[in-house]
C-alpha cells in the first residue's frame, strides 16, 4: 500500500510542479507590477517537469521505484520488472495523483484575475491549430513515441546492473528536461498518460478529445524501448 | 554553539542570495547600459533560493543538519529527530540570520539609483491586490501549506535510512527550486517563516501585516508532513 | 555491435535534443498563442546539448564509453585508449545517428506553419555574414579548436585514474553546456563533426560548404588535447 | 609544475567561459537573424562562471586543488593548507591564465561587427555611474567582501574532514553561480582578483583604475573566512 501512496504523491507533485509552473509562472503577462521580472518561459517549465522526477527519484525511488508514469509501469511490465497486479495498482495511483493535482491547481487558480477555465487552462497537452506551435497530428505522434522511447532507454540503461546507482535518478530526470526542451511547442510534452489525464479530465473539450494520443503514443514508445532493451542491451547476469 | 552559528550563516545566505537575487538582478529595467542582458527573471530567482539550500546542505549539513527554516526544525521536533532545546536555539539563529541578511541587503541597496524602501523592497512575501499575480488569501494559504508539505516529505524521505546520502542535499534543494517555480507569482514563495520574517521586520507595512500566514501555513504543512511520514512511510529499523 | 548501436542512439539523441531544441523551441516567435511563454533562448539550447551528454554518459557510458563525437573517438585513438577498428566503427555509428536524427527533425518540422527548408533550418553550424553574430572565419576556427581542446582536457582529466567516477559524466556534459554558452553566436557551436554532418548533409548549400571547418577544427583541438594530456598530465600507474 | 599548469588552464577556462559568455552571448542584440533566440542573460552568465568551477573542480581538483582564484590560494595559506611557495606559484599561474584568456577573447571578438574595444568590452569588473546598476563604491566593497566570505566558508566546510568528497565540487561551483545571481548588476561580480586582472589589463581605463577593489575586497573576505573557519568550525582530528 505504501508504494501506491508513494506513486500517488509523486505523480501529484509532477502535475502540481510541472503544470503549475506552466500555468502560474510560465508567462510574463499576468504579473501586474510595473517592472516585474520575466516569467520562467519554456526553459523554466522544462526544468519544473524534469527536476520533479530528479527529486522524486531520490525521495520515493526506494519505496516504489518512482515510476509516476503509466508508460513506465507498462514498459517495466513488458520487461518483466513489475508484476501485473502492481502495474494496475501503480497506474490507478498515478491517475488519481494527477487528477487531484489538477483539482488543486484549479483551486489555486480559480480566483486569480484573468483566469478562465478553458481547455488549456490547467496545462493540458494538445496539438494542431491554436495549440502553441500549431504542429500536425503526425508530428505530435512521432515526437511522443520517439521521446518516450529515448526516455525508457535511458531508464533501463541507468538502472541496469552496469548503471551508476548514485546518478541514475539525476540522469532520468534530466532526460525529461531534455524532452520538454524540444517538445513543448509541439504537444506541450506528455510522454506520460497520467500527466495528460489529470488536466484533460477537468478541462474537457479539445483536451479530452486529444487525450487518446497521449495514452497510445507514450505506451507504444515505452513498450518499444522495453523490447529493444531486452533484445539487444540487457547485460547478462 | 557551533551548530547555531551554522544555522545563522545558512539562513543569512538563503536570504542574501534568494531575496538579493530577486531585488538586485530579478528585473531587466534597473540596468541602464543600452544593450544590457536581461535580468535573471523568475527562473533565476527560483534557482537562487533552491541552490542555496543545495550548497548549504553540503556545507553545514554535517554541522547542524542544515534546517535554515523554522518549519523544518518544528517538523523535526514533531518527528522526534530534534530536541526542544535545539528547536528553540535553531529558530532563534534562523530568525537572526534572516534579519541580518535583510539589513545587509538594505545596506547594499539603499544608495542604488531608483531604490525606495517600500514594503516589497527587500523581497518580502505577500499576496493580494498589487502583489505580483494578485492571488487571493485562500490561494496563498493552500499553496504555502501544500508546498511545505511536499518539501518536508522529500526531506524525510531522502534523509531516511533508505535515502541516498550523496544525493539528498541536491534533491532537497531542487525541491525548493520547484516550489519557487510555481509559487512566486502567488506569494513570492515562503515555505519558511525565517525567510519571510527578516525582510518583513525591516519593511513593515503590509509585509508585516501579512507575515502571520508565512508563519502559520509553512508550520502547518511541515507538521502535517511529519505526522504523515511517521504514520505511513518511515522504514522500520 | 552493442557498443556501435549505443553510439548511434547517443548521437541520435544529441542531434534530436540539441538541434531539436534550437529549431523547435529556441525562438519565441513561432508560438502563436497571444500570451505565450518565451522560448528557451541560447541558454536553453546550451543546456539541451550539454545535458544530453550528461544523460548519455550515465546511460551508454558503461556500454561504449559514450563518445557520440568523432573528435573524441579520434583523440582517444591518439591517446591509445581506443583501437583503430573501434574508432572507425564508432565514427560510422555517430555519423549515421546524427543523420537519422536530422531526418527525424525534418519529418517533425516539415508541416509546421512557417517552416521552410533552408540551410540553417535543422540547426546547421556555420559562420560569417548572415549567420547569427556574423563572426569571421578566423574567430570560428579559433573558437572550435580552443573549445574542443578544453572539452577533451576535461574528459581526459575526469576519467583518469585520479578522477571521480560518480561525477565525471556530469562534469563532461556541463563542459559542453559551457562551450555552447560562449560559442552559439559565433558558429552555432559544433566541437563535434557528427553533430555538424547530419544537419548539413540534409540542408546542403552554405551549411555543406562550411562543413569542412567543423571536421578539421574539432579534430585538431581534440588531438592537441590528447598529446598535451599524455605529455604532461597523465598520472603514472 | 603540473599543478601550476593546471591552475593556468583552470583560470584560463574561467575567464574564457565566464567573460566569454557575457561578451559573446549575454545580450540579445548582436544577433542579426530576424527571429533570433534571446541571449543567455544574467542567468546564463552566472551559470557560465559557476559551472566552470564545477567542471574544473572535478578535472584539476585532483591535480592542484582547483583554486583558480588568488583569494582562495591566500585563504588556504592563512588556513595553513597551502605553502607560501605554492601560493606564489598558484597566483602567478592564475594571473597568467586569466590574461591569456582575455587575449583569446580579444582575438575572437576583434573582427565581430559592432565590436569596439572599450573598458568593459572583455567583461571587466567595475561599479559606479555607467556600470550596469550604477551602484556605489560602498555597495561594491560590501558585496565583494561578504560574498567572498561565504564562498570561502563553503569551500572550507565542504572540503573538511566531515564534507562529502563526491559533492564538494558541485556545491562550491554552485556557490559561485549564486554569487553571480546577486552581484552582476553591482560589480559584474569578481570575488577573484585574477578574473578581474586579465580583462582590466587589456582594457585599461576605468577597468584598470577600479582593479584595486577586486584585489583588496576578495582577499579580505577570504582571509576573514579562513580565520573564522579555523577559530570556530574546523573539526578536531
Amino acid at each position: 500500500m505504501k508504494k501506491y501512496l508513494a506513486e500517488f504523491i509523486g505523480t501529484f507533485s509532477l502535475v502540481l510542479f510541472g503544470c503549475g509552473a506552466a500555468v502560474v509562472a510560465g508567462k510574463t503577462i499576468p504579473i501586474t507590477i510595473a517592472d516585474a521580472p520575466i516569467g520562467i518561459g519554456l526553459l523554466g517549465i522544462s526544468l519544473a517537469f524534469g527536476l520533479t522526477v530528479v527529486v522524486m527519484a531520490y525521495a520515493i525511488g526506494p519505496i516504489s521505484g518512482c515510476h509516476i508514469n503509466p508508460a513506465i509501469s507498462i514498459a517495466m511490465l513488458v520487461a518483466k520488472k513489475l508484476s501485473l497486479a502492481d502495474t494496475i495498482g501503480y497506474i490507478i495511483a498515478q491517475m488519481a495523483g494527477a487528477t487531484v493535482a489538477a483539482l488543486a491547481l484549479l483551486a489555486i487558480q480559480k480566483d486569480a484575475p484573468g483566469f478562465s477555465m478553458g481547455e488549456w487552462a490547467l496545462g493540458s497537452n494538445g496539438w494542431g491549430p491554436g495549440y502553441l506551435g500549431n504542429y500536425s497530428t503526425t508530428a505530435a505522434f512521432i515526437v511522443e513515441v520517439l521521446l518516450t522511447f529515448i526516455f525508457l532507454f535511458v531508464i533501463f540503461a541507468t538502472t541496469s546492473r552496469l548503471g551508476n546507482p548514485n546518478m541514475a535518478g539525476l540522469a532520468i530526470g534530466l532526460t525529461l528536461v531534455l524532452i520538454h526542451l524540444v517538445a513543448i511547442p509541439i504537444t506541450g510534452t506528455s510522454v506520460n498518460p497520467a500527466r495528460s489525464f489529470g488536466p484533460a479530465v477537468l478541462a474537457g473539450g479539445k483536451a479530452l478529445q486529444q487525450l487518446w494520443l497521449f495514452i497510445v503514443a507514450p505506451i507504444a514508445g515505452g513498450v518499444l524501448a522495453a523490447i529493444t532493451w531486452r533484445a539487444i542491451f540487457e547485460p547478462k547476469e
